[in-house]
């Protein structure tokens, strides 16, 4: 069963625009995301990157907001939870506005990595998320050696 | 010039380890890199997507926190912007925790996409940057097709 | 299906005793109560009343919370919606920290009061919450009548 | 002398319709009774029950708000406090909007309940205050013992 | 009648040194100063500047804090307030930790300035603060006017 | 180089009347303005003092901001910073909106006083600056002493 956190649009939510800013919607996707990530790993998480996070459609003042996580993917220590962002209108009709993709690392009381069970896939709706999630891997990783090489982790910016 | 933005950590930005929030983090990110957009642009513009948003290093209370944004690929309607975030040591040595690759388009007063002026690359770093957003790029369309096929952009979740 | 809502408690949301601050709570209950009461209404609602809200137990920094909203009671034109907030422990353990119900009005575009469907009820713990929806029901009534004779809506307090 | 508050309705603090959110005005209205019982026990306080929150009359953007409150009832260690909640309007004149009943227990620095001084009432509102008081409290403990037969306090929701 | 405003410091209100952050007490004043000015003008107002507002001692987690608001000098469309911040402690007694000077305009509906009633001074207190705000009030202008040849109220920073 | 700061204007920030609230540019200012004394003292840094904040013109929703900080005089252990804030229109127009001057006292971990370096005056401008703080700074102390006759710093309000 998904991980629900359910919201509704006020003025503090929007930008200039009238519109849910997009860093508003980002601190929900993160809560909801680690409550996903903890419920599985029996275990406190940080978030370790986002890999993958698309404004489909806008959402307005007053709109109902669904967020809907699953974990999609799972490491030794790392694991990889989607959030699914829905606008549900009062006919019940639900519109997908953004999805997400976090990356979490369990860790222990000394904030050490720690070891988790392993994610359990059984629909092919399953198998085909976790072969994605390793193309994602695959080009995070990638990445990150390029920018390794340019930036040291400690630089006078 | 780089756009920037400094923040001191305080006790309502961290979660309950004491540590920066990444939601938090997120917000501040959107807002510095969507002010870099405006002043590329001269124009409003609107968050598309989040790449690649990698937490290198935690961020505890009290730390100066320094963001600084640079466009880094422009395309007909839209372009990528790179935010990198610093805590800044009372020695004024840098350390880069955060790097993150935004997407915005450019949008005229009825919220339709208008062309924006193309980034003037010179130096081998924004090569090498502009490189990177072209992989990232294709990455992302790559995955939005397999989304596509999975999730009409409507549905009963 | 319960409307549910999770949340993890951040330092924002505690008082000076590092207790997740009551008006934090009242302010989860409020927005999980109203989507609850959306769903069942398909219309925009207005909060009429809390008719009861019982700290049962306190809730500490970094706690994950779940927030479960039910509808127990129909009138014409307003309902009950009941919210138990939970603390779920890293075991899954769930912690039962607050029961509240809350009264909203189900309005229309120009916010009148527009008739709502009926509630189905089909279990003897459905037919019991009823019950005591009535109890508190005639127990706010009779109170309104007492405060009406001493505060007539409009004062020089 | 009553415990005073005053506010102006901004922006951050209305919902999607333009009127005041009744999660706000929930946080205000624990705050101004949490000072008042503060002030009544000379002692650290924690929020126990909200017996009854009637919302009267919309507040709107750009309203000054006034919230006023008074201790009601004491007991051995836990005290009531009824806040009344008022729209200024600027020609002086003062609209009640909402009337809430909230139950406090004092502290100390161990978190146990202590003692508190009995409230004097002198004035006949002030007897009948004290009335209704004890009828909400006996409805309340009533209203306890139902929930008790059907929820131990810890339960697999 | 002093304008009153009670808060109790929770951690989203302090630093991270654990005390009451200097912005978030600057909001505070801001409020309660704007309603003394809102009740003495009858009218909406707009803050000009702010004079002197000085941190005299400082406050921290789970204090109580009382900020007292009193119109302290008129002219034809401007006024001044101060306000007096407190610490409360437990046992009643009250300790100063700010007192700020603030200028507002009183504006009708198109935001014009609009003709204020005078403050009736009767009180020594209140002649000596009359004639130190006739101090702050030429110091300002007297500022202004530097300020001005260097600054046009428009450059390019 | 001025430390810089960079926002766009939200509706959780304007007021009832649809402008820039007050005390949340003042929240900005303090931020900002803290970085630049940490910057020149490289140490931590308390806020004493609000000498003169103007509020030249109004900001709107979705106006870029830009608040810019220079330290303007330094004692021994304290010292003046001034920030300037901006609208920074689509066009890169730049126009004054506010400026503020702050004291901070430079503290050590256990919260006294330090010494700090002093500032290296070299243009006109700079020497300009530093002789309206020395005017500020007499005013501010001969305005507390008057306080001080009045308001003993612990008082009975």
């Amino acid at each position: 069963m998904p991980t629900q956190h359910v919201q509704i649009v006020m003025s503090s939510h929007v930008n200039g625009a009238g519109r849910l800013f997009g860093g508003q919607l980002m601190e929900w996707i993160d809560v909801v995301a680690a409550v996903a990530a903890r419920r599985h790993t029996r275990s406190d998480v940080t978030l370790a990157a986002v890999d993958a996070l698309e404004f489909i459609a806008p959402v307005h003042m007053n709109d109902t907001v669904l967020l809907s996580a699953d974990v999609t993917w799972t490491g030794r220590t790392s694991l990889e939870v989607c959030v699914e962002t829905f606008v549900e209108h009062l006919t019940g009709r639900r519109q997908l506005v953004n999805r997400a993709y976090l990356v979490f690392v369990a860790v222990d009381d000394a904030g050490k990595p720690r070891q988790i069970p392993p994610l359990t896939v059984t629909t092919a709706a399953q198998r085909q998320e976790w072969q994605q999630a390793e193309v994602r891997r695959a080009h995070r990783l990638g990445q990150r050696q390029f920018g390794q090489s340019k930036a040291p982790g400690e630089t006078d910016a």
